[in-house]
């Protein structure tokens, strides 16, 4: 028996709301006839003869190919995530995932994207922006050329920023997974990467008022990780831990149930963090890049050799996942400076997220907040540890702990608050958890009438 | 018993035939004796001084860099294809899959790439060309600049279409998967993807009479992928369903064995996809590329949701298969036009693709075409309707609804009609289908004698 | 009862001291205070705009994008190591794959980059040179423009260089597989990887003696590759075969447990080798990148088909390990000389390639040298013929066949003894081998107390 049977109304609603949308904001659709004759998708011959034009072009190639391995990430977090949770759960896990990145695009192109990048709008008052549809024609040349930004054009632009915008719902995916309803999330999920997600970004790179105070965050350990890792948090606790997690005897570890999907998962999420930072200095820049892509590489491995260090210690046993985590915790904690701190500092910011992970996530199932992928650890934990680390370790003397601080608690104290009400809200109105015997029976058959694995004896 | 054993001269023949190609053709091989000093691999030293050598340079990285990405397409369609199908054929699924991408390659360079773009050829009379070893000597200095073309060089140009080619054949393959005779599709496959392949994309892109038509596909919907879906379609017709799919009691289920396998294939191609479509500008041109990225992301993200919907309109639940599916149809669906419809446009065309391909693979499905993964609805359907879109939806004037039907009726039918010629002799002569015996027994064994899972209970 | 418990001093040792040389070794840490206002991780305007520029950022962003490709070959290695071993062990090999990559970065920066190319270093002898921490100053320009290479930045070339370093002890883990002491690899690999390779490495690519001689070697068939294969080799010859692998019976096939990672692995691989062999042109020269794209291409191709016919020869089936096999032959044969053979010649190297692993294989397990994957097969024996194949069939008149000939082995002997001492004295030290009953019971419960799947029932 689905739950999903029982509020098909709301997921219908979603479902045709996102597709009516579309098609309403669209005044390009068969807008054939009353154009003049349009503009085609090339560049015009005189642009591409301009001076400016290999710079450009150069710089925009960058950004697309950044798109598409930020792209990459998602599915990095699909086989990371179904990987460290349960078999009965993994088509459920997966069909979140792909909602959460194709919802994610669409509501990005439909409202969050003006949302985030308001620009001179005269109504923008440094803390909230209405979206609207992101289209624009052909024939406006302005949006496609270094006139508009000298690193990308206007679809550059969206595509890039579209890509990060479904990550932050996606961490939340991972720390409600194997217990959460699936029509409700859905519908978070779409509330948190359509509008939450928007708001949040618009004061640090929608020039609001974070940007105003000299808050750093390079490529988004706030604005995408902490936002998501706090996120969770609030769901998690909302949620509350899976069945049999924290007995009387004590905690039973539920363990992942394929290491092979978890370790495509980070090293897919390791290539594409290289679009994620590195598209993240908008443009080619030659001494940019190079740099970022050094800082990043050297705090995950620093990150993974310190989890397997302090995994190693308290747990007496080389951990896996931990080393798994390790490289994720390191990847997230350079991301707020990885343009703006020395190489050595890469190391040991990344060092220190690899501990800090390892205690997190002994410390939340300590206090009995189970979160079966370690995502707030991960993501929040981090998050907050490498927006500070700007603080202390930038080369950069404008940069300031205190600014990094307010910055941090800011974003994930808002991620936490939208959240909770809404999450708090579903719960009441909708509720949030499957019934234990559908937990039981694991999501996969319950929600989806599926298998993931076929032909495999169950254990 | 291996049927394969029962066909050895067969299978010999193609391999060797392959082999000896290559080295007669090669007039290169060897020749060190007989050539003056030779030029090195890199360009001359006054060309990358010259003022075009900067966009020129560009612009044939992003088509290597795109023939990479179509390369990876292989990695999405070999493990799409085995996770829809069952366990005991995967290592058959995989060995299929590699052997098409590399004699693909290896056809395409003997034979294909120059037939299907037989250039200012005196005999080329639009309809079929002869091809030929496609190699250039390093001195040749005018296939290595914008004197060949302004987007890339004669090898890049080469190895950007050489990875389409073997799509085509592989579309088959899931098709068919699960009860074809292996050296018979072997067999097939090389003169599909050899022979076929290029006389069917030379109408279009080799400037032939479809060319002369006006039909418009920008990077496939017809020359690929409706092409290999119709081709699949004489195959599946040829074939029969695989057994105890349709009984009288009506339609049995075979659900595939490992879906994560599945959406890691469906990313992969979503990832690939950036360089099919994105590659497809053939320049680094910044508003067309960004521009394809952008109607690429929206069509995959419209078909997906709207998969999502129907699917669960029609069958009571949310169908990640479906769900995977929507993302391929979307894909397909916006490939003939992703750089001359608008935006919106282009989440109507992959909604529209994403509701299709549920229709149809249900469709199907009622009329006992047995299509293990969908691929006749996903790209021959879909490639249809992409190509026919884009007469309803682009913003250019001169595209018109009758020749995008002729244009892909004419490759559809093309590749309908041949398959169907060929596999039906093959029918005949050699026998198409493995014994009951060994289809029960699964091909893995029969015909590889190896387990793709080891260590696992079987169910 | 872990391994790593009677040897937790040396792994803890390695594993702080990694951390320790890198807070040590990093002046910039902290350095805020002390420094005049820092140049930013940006190019100057002046350089942005100077007419170098648009040719040294597209060079820099290829070697950065071709870093990032040469990354993900080690999920490339991971699974297809897991895929061919058997499911007790792959949590250890995964394992040791992230540590490879991890410490191998780590060390590369601490010591190895700057001991393979020691530059213009006055104590530089050809033969040895000392390492140092890798770390630029953000202020040093002339690092950071084509004043140091026309095609790279420092940091471009430290992380190109950085990703090929961890390659050759991945290598290792393969043949090793199944049995060696975890802690006691994860010290063998350090030393490999920190101190072994940049020595070898350094007598061609850091202009040593090698490059004094003329060896030519493109993308390391030999100073990657047969570096690899050969310290492979020592240890295989060290460790002994497995359990139950070679008895009075027989030689005893143990198949790998998933022909899918398997697969993942190669496509991975193949997708990666065009950033490790078109990377190693050392700029985005358009004849050069797109000439190698080919012939890489080819030899991969051509390899597989001949594995494909050769291993049906001879054991009368299609292998599908085989076929992957020679997907790796033919890409390491092809590697040395990628830029400077005909496409014809790359065919026959490929193919030649994919017979020489199909023996070599065959031939290893005939004298009891077990190696559970075929690396000294792959990288070792390929290698050492994709050398001499240079010499055979380069169109440079300047190549010699004896030059080759003994830089392989110079290259190959030295990893082979180096690992045979060290090895060795592990050996007698530490031991260098599991127990029996953990052999059996598998390295994943035994060393990390952890199974890599959970909820399938084992056969």
């Amino acid at each position: 028996m689905s739950k999903l049977m029982r509020a098909p109304w709301l997921t219908s609603l979603v479902f045709i709301g996102v597709i009516c949308l579309g098609a309403v904001l669209t005044p390009d659709v068969m807008a054939q006839a009353e154009e003049a004759v349009p503009e085609s998708a090339y560049s015009s011959e005189e642009y591409v003869a301009s001076a400016e034009y290999p710079v450009f072009a150069l710089n925009n190639l960058w950004i697309c190919i950044s798109a598409a391995l930020v792209f990459i990430m998602h599915l990095g977090f699909t086989t990371l995530e179904a990987g460290l949770t349960q078999k009965k759960n993994a088509v459920n896990i997966i069909f979140k995932n792909v909602w959460i990145v194709c919802t994610g695009i669409l509501l990005y192109a439909m409202w969050g994207f003006n949302a985030m990048y308001p620009g001179d709008l005269g109504t923008w008052n440094g803390y909230f922006s209405a979206g609207s549809w992101f289209g624009q024609s052909l024939n406006d040349v302005s949006q496609t050329t270094a006139a508009y930004n000298a690193g990308y054009t206007w679809w550059g632009d969206f595509i890039f920023q579209a890509m990060f915008a479904a990550t932050a719902a996606t961490i939340v995916s991972g720390a409600v997974a194997e217990r959460v309803k699936l029509p409700v999330f859905m519908l978070f999920s779409t509330l948190l990467v359509g509008f939450a997600y928007p708001i949040a970004g618009s004061w640090k790179w929608g020039k609001g008022w974070l940007e105003g105070m000299g808050f750093y965050d390079f490529a988004g350990s706030s604005i995408v990780h902490a936002f998501g890792g706090f996120a969770a948090l609030a769901c998690v606790m909302i949620l509350g831990p899976r069945l049999g997690k924290y007995t009387d005897s004590g905690i039973k570890p539920i363990v992942g149930h394929s290491m092979p999907l978890a370790v495509i998962g980070v090293f897919m999420l390791w290539f594409g963090w290289f679009g994620f930072n590195g598209g993240s200095a908008l443009s080619a820049d030659p001494k940019a890049v190079s740099y970022v892509f050094v800082t990043t590489s050297l705090a995950a491995a620093a990150g993974a050799v310190s989890s397997i260090v302090g995994s190693y210690l308290l747990l007496q046993k080389p951990d896996v996942s931990m080393a798994l985590n390790g490289i994720l915790a390191g990847l997230v904690g350079i991301t707020a400076g990885a343009d703006t701190v020395g190489e050595g500092s890469a190391i040991i910011i990344g060092a220190i997220a690899g501990l800090l992970v390892v205690v997190a996530i002994l410390g939340f199932d300590k206090i009995k907040m189970d979160d079966p992928v370690g995502a707030v650890s991960v993501h929040g934990v981090c998050g907050v540890w490498g927006t500070v680390a700007v603080g202390l370790f930038s080369l950069n003397p404008d940069h300031s702990f205190v600014t990094q601080l307010i910055g941090t608690l800011a974003i994930g104290g808002f991620a936490f608050a939208f959240s909770g009400v809404v999450f708090g809200l579903l719960k009441l109105t909708l509720g949030v958890r499957v019934s234990a015997e559908e937990e039981t029976l694991g999501l996969d058959i319950s929600e989806h009438g599926m298998a993931a694995y076929n032909g495999f004896e169950t254990a």
